[in-house]
């Protein structure tokens, strides 16, 4: 795990794209989801999920590496930790499920940094917050938002069915209604680091 | 400075606050300050300011001290720093001007901990930014949010003209018409903290 208030940033044009096999969805909707969530809590108690928020630069502006689905929905890479399983290798085995490569020589050697953001989900509902409500003493999941250091040279290989886009953090502040209450307050939980940006 | 994730939160009851001589506002209205910023612009560059996030607990929820100034608008505790001057050594500084008692030995030993947040503003205007905007390559303040670890037991004397408050998170989360961008947000610059409430 790193830990540096420092953030290396390359241009996207330094990265390589490629595609892979559709990762479809679990849930195709969100009451399935919910539903899904619930069968889970009953077997195996709180759920623990892990983001990783992948940067590189476009002039010389820090962008967001996210995956869209649809026209619309964007997410972070990450996932649900299987029970017991430590966060920084949990994170790594879903980054690698979500855009490395299927040849395990070109996966990216994931480097974790800092926990940026903790948002806690009390009840089986979509609403989050970013501390748990008072009086609420079974949670039903936590979400951490870790910042990870890419290198200079990547290949990413995006399942077919998603796609992955850049985007500024001008245009994720204050864009709740486009990208939700998580994903649009990223830009203030980075606000503490310096980027260091590389142009070269 | 101490660097840790795990931020030790007392009772309010623990701390014991009086009153000193008023600190009045520099200027009188919004169009005065920002003359004011630019007139020292001019002279001494970007401005850097300093804000303190003092932080104890009640009914189990970290809250956060504000000082209320007439009957809405709230501030951090905080200031500018001088040209030259180290942000944490400023920070003490400003916190012993508007919380210290006018007694030396009943001012709290400041225990200044981690950056938060940092804000940009690109112009002479009241909008700020949690990055510096592209293009924008003179911008005219930066102001740096640090949490401050406070002890089991303090005195505060508080400026006959401010109130201080103790807002919980969940009354700033998602309240920017109340709070204003920049402590709204701030449940979610801490949630990456564990709060070890101690509630003897």
């Amino acid at each position: 795990m790193v830990t540096s208030s420092v953030v290396d940033t390359y241009p996207l044009s330094s990265y390589t794209f490629g595609t892979k096999e559709p990762k479809m969805e679990k849930d195709t909707s969100v009451a399935d989801r919910l539903a899904r969530m619930k069968v889970n809590y009953m077997k195996e108690g709180m759920r623990t999920s892990v983001e990783g928020i992948l940067l590189v630069q476009e002039h010389n502006h820090p962008h967001i590496l996210l995956l869209q689905i649809g026209n619309t929905f964007c997410k972070l890479p990450g996932g649900r930790l299987k029970p017991g399983e430590n966060e920084i290798e949990g994170l790594k085995r879903k980054l690698t499920s979500k855009l490395g490569a299927t040849v395990p020589a070109l996966v990216p050697d994931w480097q974790i940094g800092e926990c940026v953001a903790t948002w806690w989900r009390p009840n089986f509902e979509t609403i989050m917050y970013p501390y748990c409500p008072p009086h609420i003493t079974k949670p039903k999941e936590c979400k951490k938002l870790y910042v990870v250091h890419l290198s200079e040279r990547e290949y990413f290989a995006v399942p077919k069915n998603l796609k992955l886009l850049a985007v500024p953090l001008f245009e994720l502040y204050d864009n709740v209604q486009r990208y939700g209450p998580v994903i649009s307050t990223i830009p203030q939980q980075l606000s503490r680091f310096q980027f260091n940006m590389i142009t070269k």
